[in-house]
């Protein structure tokens, strides 16, 4: 046996993704969108792990009332593998889940906690970074994390700072990793990026059922404690019972606060991969191909005279005159109109749109 | 008999309408929408005529392809008394059109020449108006046209030059009419509007057979020929078929170039009542209030530090952000955004959509 073989994938995929309104909604979350190719954003991270992890190694995690779209956006997967959360309790919550099911499965079990709803290319350089860490997190007691080589000073994303090497065979850099830091203001987000020190933290971590729950022990241990509670009743029909028993008491804490800021095992695997997140409408047309006036178009787009529009035309047809750098998203039932650079107010033109009461089915 | 025994209505209905895309397509013209009430353009021009005009003699000229729908839209008219046109041949063949009915069923008949998709308030001055303006035509040998009030420098439409006062008993200003003159650039509006001379011509008109055949004699004989041969074949079966044979071969011509600009016994109405031709979505939107924010809204729309956008939003939901002055229509299939200043550019949009050929079901 490899220690491929022990390799487990635990995928979060429990966001609300209200940034991509009126596409996302409460029934179809961005993971569940196919908003860069015909397959659903949580499909493609699943399509990443061919040939690494097999399907039945594959668990994705999400919020109970979304576990039947959800299945039906994986197909490949044992139904079995696609857990509802009772209630949402953040990410060191859903690792420790994640962990209690491994180690229930395969008590050597190493697992990568891995995004769904964000845009990786270099997929053979992604495979490597996650075998080589997978390799390394069998043999040592290590949290490793993987930080994305920065390309701007993106004020978007949290940083991990690095330090010395770590020896391992193979072409992916480890790193020791020095601090977690939150997002930062621009001009400290250029510092990080012109030092080469600072990686962007792309929320994806491989290590050992063990170490996981020995991190855990120290820095938390309730969630140590609801591995060992949960495991035995894994694959059971008392489990969905005995989930909702661990995780009702739970407060939310992130893994990142609730771990990584506070162990002092952790090491970064430098992903040089291509690597986004795609938080907003904007950063979506980065992934599609603009015209000679600058609109990208998704669907029937008629442009007179606009430049540098963003369309997302489903099954209707958008006419444009005159019009430069709009977000312009028809959805079933609703048409989201803003300038590029609001697209971040999407949000809270959903809680409008939640206090108004009257467009629930949209939402 | 009152002269108001005699009096006919013919309502010009033919119009394309293409300045109100994606709402107005061929199957459903500005005419056929319900842009300002429940009730069509056409039906509200029907329902101005209600106690002046009885159904059975308001006749609805439109072209052959729209006669089914223009039925629909107008139930409390006879079906007979909506004609369709094989080909279009512009307002002066309309009119001897209208005329050979009108004389075939009353040759002692005066019909009035209205519009189909204009806005008209203070419908008792309009009746008024109506009424006097029959009066007149029916006792002398004049071409009565209406002359709106002006009230701003319109650069939109045509204008009529009045002179001296025509003696006539009643409430209307009765002029004679020295010249008519095409849309003018702006400095000359504004001289028209301070002279207190001029008038904008609204299109509608008010003669008798009798006069209008006779005007046709002199500047157009051919369109008074066709009123002879076709008036035998009014209300029988082979109505539709003698109307083909006259009408192939006309060219196309307007009322105002084919008698107005040439006739001397031309007696200006003058129209204190309000009018509107609504040539244009920003038009449009004059008869709607505006919210706190100067945004016009017909449907749902949820607008977030948006202001000043004019948006019909027909069975969907349209969210602004932080957008201004555009114009945003919904429509079956297709949504339009422009700015209100390029709304004139929906012409140009929709020819555009027309060679690419794709979007006929849309057009």
């Amino acid at each position: 046996m490899t220690n491929l073989d022990h390799a487990y994938a635990v995928i979060l995929a429990g966001g609300k993704g209200e940034r991509f309104w009126p596409l996302s909604t409460s029934r179809s979350p961005k993971q569940l969108l196919s908003l860069v190719s015909e397959r659903t954003m949580l499909g493609m991270a699943v399509d990443r792990l061919e040939g690494l992890i097999p399907p039945e190694r594959v668990i994705v995690l999400t919020s109970a009332d979304l576990v039947e779209p959800t299945v039906a956006s994986v197909p490949d997967l044992p139904a079995a593998n696609i857990i509802g959360e009772p209630m949402g309790r953040d990410t060191a919550a859903a690792v420790a889940l994640g962990c209690a099911i491994v180690k229930a499965r395969d008590p050597e079990g190493v697992f990568c906690i891995l995004t769904a709803d964000h845009v990786i290319g270099d997929i053979e350089v992604f495979r490597r970074t996650l075998r080589e860490g997978i390799d390394l997190a069998a043999g040592q007691d290590v949290l490793v994390t993987i930080g994305i080589q920065p390309t701007f000073p993106a004020t978007g994303y949290g940083y991990i700072e690095s330090g010395n090497a770590v020896e391992h065979a193979g072409e992916t850099t480890f790193l020791q990793a020095k601090r977690f830091v939150e997002k930062p203001p621009r001009a400290t987000a250029e510092q990080y990026l012109a030092s080469g020190a600072f990686a962007w933290n792309s929320g994806m971590f491989i290590w050992s059922c063990t170490s996981v729950q020995a991190a855990f022990g120290k820095y938390r241990p309730q969630l140590s404690e609801l591995i060992d509670t949960l495991a035995p009743s894994v694959d059971s029909p008392g489990f969905a019972d005995a989930l909702r028993a661990v995780f009702e008491p739970l407060e939310k804490i992130s893994i990142d606060y609730a771990l990584m800021e506070n162990a002092d095992n952790i090491v970064m695997a430098r992903g040089t991969f291509a690597w986004d997140d795609v938080g907003s409408w904007p950063a979506l047309a980065n992934h599609f191909p603009a015209d000679d006036e600058g609109n990208t178009s998704i669907g029937d787009v008629v442009p007179l005279d606009a430049n540098n529009n963003l369309v997302f035309s489903n099954g209707r047809l958008t006419a444009l005159i005159g019009v430069s750098d709009l977000v312009v998203v028809q959805a079933e039932g609703a048409t989201l109109i803003c300038p590029r650079d609001r697209a971040q107010d999407v949000k809270a033109l959903v809680n409008e749109l939640k206090a108004r009461g009257s467009f629930d089915e949209l939402l």
